[in-house]
C-alpha cells in the first residue's frame, strides 16, 4: 500500500498538499506522522526522515520501495498512477494552465510563506492586520493569488479552480489555511473559494487532525507564546 | 510555431531551462528576447511581459494562443506535446525520481540563488571563495546538490543524470553556470557532470548568446561595478 509520511498537521503545509489530494480523490494510503520535535540533525524527526530519504524532509511518498520526496513530484506520480482519478484537468490547455498555477505556487509566494507560516489552530487576525500594514511583499503575494484565482473562479464550470477538484486545489489548500488564520483581506470570490476548500471532506479531516494534535512547537511559532 | 519569451541570456536562469531543453531536444521554436531594462512596473520589460501574461515574468511559452508561464509547467507541457522526444526518463520509477529532483530545484536552493545569481560572462572565483567561507547555507545547498547528483551519476547508463538528456539536466543547467562562474568547490564527479552540461550543443549556443549580449545591468550585479 502507498505510505505517505507527513509532519504535524497543524504546521506542515507541504504535507497537506498530497494528503488532501489523496484523501479527497479516494486514493487509499497509510499515513505516518513524523512529529516535528526539531529540525536539528540529532532530532527524532530528522533521524527518522533521513532513514527514509536523503532530503530528511516531508512529505514523502513510498510505493513498494520507490521513494518520492517532493510534494509536486508526488502529485505528478499519483496523476500517472491513477489516471481514472483525473487529478489534473482533462484538456491539454486546462492542464497546462493548472500546472502553471501549481508550479508558481511551488517556487514563489515566499513572502506569504515567511510572514504567515501555517498554523491551523491559531487565531492570528491581529497579527495578520499588522503584517498586512507593514509588508508590501505580503500584500503583493495575496494580490497575485487573487489575480491567479479570479479568472479560474469566473471561468470554471464547477466550484473548484478547474471545475472539479484537482491537484491545483490541493496545492492551494495550505494557502487557504493561512488566509483564514491571519484574516488576510481578500475579494468575495476568493473568500468564497477559501470557504469551499475548507469544507471539502478531506480538508475537514485534516483540520480535525491538526486540532487534535495540541502540540506547541516554539520554532514554528513566531507569534504565540503558548497555545 | 511555438514562441518562447526569455530574458537576458547572461542573467535569466529560469529562461535557460526551457530554452536548453527545446534546443537540445530538437524542438523547433521562435525565440523572443525581452531585455531586462528593469523590473519596475513602467519598464519596457514589464510592459511587454504583462501584455503577454499577468505574471509579468519570463520564461513564457506561447502555443497558438495558449500561454504557459512557469518553467516547470512549460517542460511538462512539452513532455506531453512531444512524447517521441522522451523529455522525461521512460520508466515510472526513474520519472518519479527525475520529477523529485526537478521539483526540489524549483522550490529550493534559495541560498545558492540569492548569493550566486547567474552571470555567465563574469569570472567571480574570488567572490565565490568569500561567499563559500562566509555562508553555511550556501555550502549546505551545494552539499545537497552533490547528494542529489552523485547517485545519478554513478547509477546512470549514460552521461546525463538519467542516462540520456532529460528535463532534469535542463533544470540544473543554470546551476552548472553558477558553479562555474563562482568557482564553487565540488567533487570530481560533479565537476565532470558540470563540464558535460557546458559542452552540450544547446548550452554552448546559450553561452555564446549570453557573451554576445555585452549588457551590464546593475540590479543583476551585486559583485561587479562594470563589465
Amino acid at each position: 500500500m502507498l505510505k505517505l509520511y507527513i509532519g504535524n498537521k497543524n504546521y506542515s503545509s507541504w504535507s497537506m498538499r498530497p494528503w488532501v489530494l489523496m484523501r479527497q480523490a479516494g486514493i487509499n494510503f497509510e499515513e505516518v506522522v513524523l512529529r516535528f520535535d526539531s529540525f536539528e540533525p540529532e532530532s527524532s524527526f530528522k533521524q527518522q526522515a533521513l532513514a527514509l530519504s536523503p532530503t530528511g524532509k516531508v512529505p514523502l511518498l513510498v510505493d513498494e520501495g520507490l521513494v518520492i520526496w517532493d510534494s509536486l513530484a508526488i502529485c505528478e506520480y499519483l496523476a500517472e498512477r491513477f489516471p481514472d482519478k483525473h487529478l489534473w484537468p482533462q484538456t491539454v490547455a486546462q492542464r497546462a494552465r493548472a500546472r502553471s498555477l501549481v508550479a508558481e505556487m511551488h517556487s514563489s509566494f515566499t513572502a506569504l510563506r515567511r510572514h504567515c507560516p501555517m498554523n491551523i489552530e491559531a487565531q492570528l487576525h491581529e497579527v495578520g492586520a499588522r503584517l498586512w500594514a507593514d509588508h508590501a511583499d505580503l500584500r503583493a503575494d495575496v494580490q497575485r493569488l487573487e489575480a491567479l484565482w479570479t479568472p479560474q473562479l469566473t471561468a470554471a464550470a464547477g466550484p473548484m479552480l478547474f471545475g472539479q477538484f484537482s491537484i491545483a486545489d490541493a496545492f492551494f489548500a495550505p494557502v487557504c489555511m493561512r488566509l483564514n488564520s491571519y484574516g488576510l483581506p481578500a475579494s468575495n470570490a476568493v473568500r468564497a473559494y477559501v470557504q469551499r476548500i475548507c469544507l471539502l471532506p478531506a480538508t475537514q479531516e485534516w483540520i480535525k487532525g491538526a486540532l487534535a494534535e495540541q502540540d506547541f512547537l516554539p520554532f514554528e511559532e513566531p507569534y504565540r507564546q503558548h497555545r
